[in-house]
């Protein structure tokens, strides 16, 4: 029987996340009980909300506890089996397991891998997956951008907002990126099709908003928060959405997270402001693949997946998501694929 | 020809209304053109909006400007016409008017009030008016209260707030109000049918709110901004909404309006906040009417207006709205009820 690795909390992160945080722990996989598989993780997902996670502010779901395997997204190859609805070599999604190189599931939390051929494995941990799905309700669910509108994505070269922006576009609206960086903007341009981009880290995004919305801002996805998301708001048109998807910006943060510097505009201007988690949708899954397989196959929407290799990467590997050095969805691989 | 008396905005007020920012003057009344009527106005709505109009923050409407008569809605009796659509002694709507003893406005701008046996003039301005339409949608439309949620209404005992809570009650909702001093808290609970309420000048509104609701909040009918705003909002569950009627206790401040102070909760607990102004919904107005007229008819629904006389007293009872010392939809009687 080999051995098996997890990341444990160990203490939550002040500010940034710091080596000592988490420990990688090794130890002997268990025997199966009937109704049970032993997955080998190949893809761990790594994601703003990991860092949410990690501290015992406030939040949607149950922190991570101290001592606990840190929790993440994955998929994965059935190693061993006890069920009988998954055989060995099933590629898997086994829910919210770990960072770990292996989860023991039970069959009634594991949901097969719906593979289209052609598509690479990576597509299912990213735009075929929970990033995908938030890009999608939270862009046409939420946002519901008309054709003629003027949509704005921050974070928009991250892996949901550049499919959320190319999702607007294919409703016919005019969508700007916010991203840092000339390399990222240009993507976003010039591959994804956005009408422009914004490089927050050498543009007044403000002056930039001015110029390349002319007409105001009817839909925010909103990713970041703090000041760009400010500036972002207080253009906001007369019946304006914002999807809150994140507010990266102050994850790092303590306390009490600052909203708009006007909150009388919504008032005034009759916003609709709606805060979103994915896992409020997933029943609804099946509508947003419809529209995002077909369109994955066919090469129309672009994604990009940024893999870093070796579970023990994983910590170094989570703080790139704040600093934006990374290009596109953030995934370790954590075995070979199959 | 007689005279007629309008108030003029004369300059624009630094905090509280101030005599001196607004003057009354006396002007011949001029004849009328073709498809023009006369109106005598009898009743003239005073409303917190009004002091957003005074000034020139950003707003929905254009402010008013320095020498125009000062914008408010009424009900009046044709004095004279000359549209073969309305006659003399007709009971009309002029649309928004102003602070003035008389309108002329063309026909096309005039309706009728469809007047219901033994419901008197009064409950045009209030309940089967704009403060209605504003309490049904606001709270029907937006905020959605279902069977045993729990909904918190603020300016509870104003004009629409009560209307608005007494809605709620009628969808199954548990209704809590703030308002401020014992005897419209009695009117809420023991007239309204409010499951509780909160005296914001008497009571510390966190522990109060603590109290009366056990189970979070659901529902927010916000008209007040602010630190009670902030309290309800701290204490909203999941998925819960805020519809933003208004922030009255910010009208009287210069400078961006403050929100609650943890944005984030929009995000983790997947709250929606919408601003409206019932303009926007005027022209489904048949929907809220077709509910409202028979709950007025039957005495089900319970209102009140508070009628002061005279055009010269607008200035002096519009500032009753910021302080709270009227009981019920605030009226100027302008000249007799026919």
């Amino acid at each position: 029987m080999s051995d098996m690795k997890r990341w444990v909390l160990k203490r939550r992160p002040q500010g940034e996340i710091q080596h000592g945080d988490l420990e990688l722990i090794d130890e002997p996989i268990r025997d199966l009980d009937d109704g049970e598989v032993l997955i080998r993780t190949v893809y761990l997902s790594l994601d703003p909300t990991n860092r949410i996670w990690m501290s015992d502010q406030d939040q949607y779901l149950p922190p991570v506890q101290i001592g606990e395997t840190m929790r993440g997204g994955g998929i994965g190859v059935v190693e061993r089996s006890r069920s009988d609805k998954f055989k060995q070599g099933d590629v898997v999604n086994p829910g919210l397991s770990g960072w770990a190189t292996h989860t023991i599931a039970h069959e009634g939390m594991v949901s097969p891998v719906p593979v289209i051929p052609g598509v690479p494995l990576t597509a299912y941990m990213s735009v075929l997956g929970g990033t995908g799905l938030t890009a999608w309700f939270g862009m046409l669910d939420i946002g519901q951008p008309k054709a003629g509108e003027t949509v704005v994505v921050s974070a928009a070269a991250g892996a949901v907002g550049s499919i959320a922006g190319q999702l607007a576009k294919l409703r016919g609206a005019r969508v700007i990126g916010i991203a840092g960086g000339q390399a990222k903007c240009d993507w976003l341009v010039n591959d994804c099709g956005f009408d422009g981009a914004i490089d927050y880290k050498n543009e007044d995004v403000g002056a930039a908003l001015d110029r390349l919305c002319p007409n105001g801002i009817d839909v925010n996805f909103e990713n970041v928060g703090g000041e760009i998301m400010d500036q972002v708001f207080s253009r906001m048109n007369n019946f304006g959405r914002m999807t809150l998807c994140g507010m990266i910006s102050t994850y790092n943060l303590e306390g009490p997270i600052k909203g708009p510097s006007d909150f009388g505009r919504i008032l005034m201007h009759r916003l609709m402001i709606k805060g979103f988690i994915i896992i409020d949708y997933l029943h609804r899954a099946p509508e947003a693949f419809a529209e995002l397989g077909p369109l994955v196959a066919s090469g129309q929407l672009k994604w990009k997946a940024h893999v870093e290799d070796g579970l023990e990467n994983a910590v170094d590997a989570v703080g790139r998501l704040f600093t934006g050095d990374h290009d596109g969805k953030l995934l370790i691989r954590v075995s070979q694929e199959p």
